[in-house]
């Protein structure tokens, strides 16, 4: 059950019609996921737009690693893929990527990837280093405009708000554009989980799950646009998508590695002109960006599946009749189901 | 009626005794508020830090100014007291502030002080440039740890989120720390509107109050503790300051000038030696200005009250009765009106 | 004397025809030179693009101000001309300014003029706060295509690497496309000046001339092009006019503001589509802005003259005939003076 | 030969002990070079911080990798030692200075390694991706005081200003403190070469010595120091480190990644206190990070040889008796060769 199919609505614009970042067209996403024996929780999945575009970063809180941002930000293009997966295998997903891209045909001089990371050390064996460079390949090879969510790709070890974590994905309609997100969720304490408001991880209590002690990890956003930003305009948004990270209850704690990048499809960086839109038009895709964020939070939240990991330990999924429940106490949940 | 005697209380932590920035030791509040005639309403407000503290400033987002804020980034150092007025009095206020500078009898050899704004051209008559060097003397000399908040000072003649909006202040314990925040709410949208997470704009109704026909502002916050930050460490509890934003429907709209700035009492930057506080101590500071934010801008919404200024025009205050009983169909209001 | 005229010609590439900022089609640069009795030396200098232009700034080093760049950074635009004054009249600049703009026809809601300074309390009463309203429309009426240099507009009375400064320009051809730069030159030491290499500060003696004790200002740079640049590649080209100032000895010292700001011609934000030219064609234009800064140094102590001011105080010029005798010395000073 | 044996002193401050940047007391630099076959030119160079330190990056131009770096501005503290490799090798050794962090004793939950790159393509088989974790445990091994430079670690295959480049490193004492530089030099067009202000690279002429194609790499630059310098100053070090490159003839070409850290053991991040120098002071400083940049780069063209790489190709030094030749027919060359 994703966000909707519960009767959840966050905000007030229309999803796309896969509520996924692959609403954006042209992009898709690819995962490989490893889970092998008692201790192996981890992958990688990878973010693939139409072809080069314009795109920025924003850091939340950097305890955490995206490589290749230095150049995104120089140049205001984003030239890979977007791979994400644990934070002791970003050097192999990135020189894989490297390899992957001077194997084409029309292979660059170098490449300078874009490779982001959560921890998923409570539930996966991470410093046995078990990505391996095949691994990336897989992802890519699989890449499609279906995104399979929760315990998946570089999601597949993750946990957030206290609870199973993992990769949610949302879309918005903003006018005649779209905005669809993709997050690896690893972040949150529990008692400060919010959904469209609500107080839910105080509710449905902080002792009621076993959950790992450390309360805080990481999380990872990618926002796409088919709308015609240029690169500080892309920086504007994901600047924005970090509100849908504070809504649902984030902090950009010390120990969280809270980056975001978003980019547009809507022009080509390698052509003789780009399309403008003016500052002005820019609201309906900053709530856009807001509420997608949300939402994948919480399908992240919703998608991810009970999991048992290193050494036996446990992270239990947020259970989905038991959110009702409490939203509806709220006066939430769905028009059906407001008192 | 602030958010606390409403019975609101956002987040976990525990206000300062004022409820104020001035729960800070050292810091001192001052307004000049300038309410004549049909059309001027605009003031001043000054936020007096106790002497040269590190500080930091954050831009949500940048339409609109804060003067003196490239020394501040360069030198960590935040020199001057930080002044708040409209939009096209800044100048005024500034030169005036170096010219208190100089006339000390310690005067520096030159001054960048830092002042900032909000757009108050709806009630007041912004053109007219009613606001005068001896307004600044006024609202330094009126500096007390006493707070007023609402239609004084600086915001005198603001919007927030459609409501009669202004200066808001509020506080939070974070162990042996205080965070202390003011704002000076000129920001969002109606519909966007949520308390305690409660969507309380949409539930009062877009049409029910009539508000002006543009409808987002800026917000500048200033936040103030007496934890021995450096001035890195200032930045990121500015930025976490515009989660409060975020939490209650801002969304950095690009009609906006959301800039915030922090600063740290505990450390004297002319001494020899600064005490560390170590970053994975932070989280409870960053706890600490979410909710201070948040809080500050409910207080600044019930603490002003009904204007009619420029032409006529009115903007109503949000009534306090009518939020409470939304908070209460949805389960809010304080742990007695929770069903 | 100019650069040119004394055969110093940095670099490699071609200058404009007029040598200056207003090479680029449409800018244009007004003074207001206030230069009463003994103890008055200051100014206005307005530069003005043909219209909204893209822009972005660049931080050397933040002891100074230059408003309004929150919402260039935030929009990528700058709507207003860039003015450059004393430190402490930067407020009065700012509001008559404003005043300007919302006595326009097409006046919009709120202006969030850039006005840029340096401290000129050496030779100029700053603290007597001179400068009024009617000096900038003054220096608004003035501008044209001519551009004064030296002692005229805020450049009145500033020293530069221990020799009286002022106002500079210079330009050059990169390709088809042509970059100006206007500096308000008041930073350095005497013993790091360098001129094309050449340490000219070290050879003409920190001691024969007499100048004030304090060693360092602050210097203002303003880089215009018509090359269709986007506001992240305007950032990069304000980023490498700083190259200028470390060529010629500069250091971004403590004491000093040094603030650079780079616009476009070459696109409207305002129209529906952008050109874009490729990072990988922008080289010519960074060596471009870097020549043409550190010519526009040049210019600026080579056209000033010596000053008596404040107190009687007297910076001198740097005298032309010896510093084309140190050029000769180290094999520099034209084509013709090269042994 | 380095370049104050040739008499090459530039600048006015005084050289530490080894001219390197191991005069800052604890500071150590391990090299793992690989020089296998026709085709593989490449290696590894490790600086090893004392232990954690405040730390701060700057990106003069960002086309290239610097992992680690949002921790690093976040935090304000290096954690981990800083490794520089090629292009196309970032990703191994990052994931091997992971791997030996979680192996000692006290091992990090988890460690986001500073591992930056310069392409050596030219002269290595890049795409072969000879470096393998075992050269990064070699360079940690091989960490000491003396700093071997030129063809060696990291510096083993680049290209700087059209002549062989490589490892430099050089030294300035500052009043009671010590400035330490170290480059791997791979940047600069021929024609831009200028030595202590001289026009090298024109003089000696660009066709003379047969070059690759190509005419811009890229620079890393680390500076250490071991006054007490705050997160935020050290970003000012590491931004005026960038003079030395802008001094020497880079530019910050659009295809080079000069990206720059700075860090200073003078504080220990993890103590209760930290001594503080005050911005005025740093000036000195400053001028140490400009001096020891520009010796830096010299030293690594002088040190290191002519190199056959990958398909035969050759890069040849720079020639130390034709330098010194140019040097004094522009007057320059240590005071016994001044005219």
């Amino acid at each position: 059950m994703r966000a909707r199919e519960l009767g959840i609505a966050i905000g007030e614009l229309e999803p796309g019609r896969r509520g996924a970042i692959t609403d954006v067209a042209g992009v898709r996403v690819g995962h490989a996921t490893l889970i092998e024996g008692a201790d192996v929780r981890t992958g990688v999945t990878v973010v693939i737009p139409p072809r080069n575009v314009f795109a920025a970063p924003h850091r939340l809180n950097g305890n955490g690693e995206m490589t290749g941002l230095e150049w995104v930000r120089e140049s205001g293009v984003l030239t890979t893929p977007v791979a994400i997966t644990n934070t002791h295998s970003v050097g192999v997903v990135r020189d894989a990527l490297v390899e992957a891209a001077v194997a084409r045909p029309d292979a660059p001089d170098w490449s300078l990837p874009v490779v982001a990371e959560t921890w998923d050390g409570y539930l996966n064996d991470i410093n046995g280093f078990h990505v391996r460079p095949e691994h990336v390949h897989d992802a890519l090879a699989d890449a499609s405009e279906d995104v399979a969510e929760g315990n998946v790709g570089g999601g597949t070890g993750m946990i957030c708000h206290g609870f199973k974590g993992g990769i949610g994905t949302a879309s918005r309609h903003a006018g005649e554009w779209t905005v669809g997100v993709l997050v690896q969720a690893n972040h949150g304490r529990r008692s400060r989980l919010a959904i469209d408001g609500v107080p839910v991880g105080r509710e449905l209590g902080i002792e009621a799950i076993p959950g790992p002690s450390r309360p805080e990890g990481s999380i990872i956003v990618l926002a796409a646009t088919d709308a015609p930003l240029l690169p500080h305009q892309c920086e504007r948004l994901a600047q924005r998508a970090a509100f849908g990270i504070a809504r649902t209850g984030g902090a950009g704690e010390n120990s969280s590695g809270d980056l975001l990048i978003a980019f547009s499809t809507g022009n080509d960086p390698s052509d003789d002109t780009a399309r403008l839109i003016a500052n002005e038009e820019l609201d309906p895709l900053f709530y856009a960006a807001i509420e997608a964020t949300e939402e994948a939070i919480v399908n992240a939240l919703l998608q991810a599946e009970t999991m048992t990991g290193r050494g036996g330990a446990t992270v239990h999924a947020l259970d989905a009749a038991a959110l009702v429940d409490v939203l509806r106490s709220y006066g939430r949940g769905g028009s059906e189901a407001r008192a």
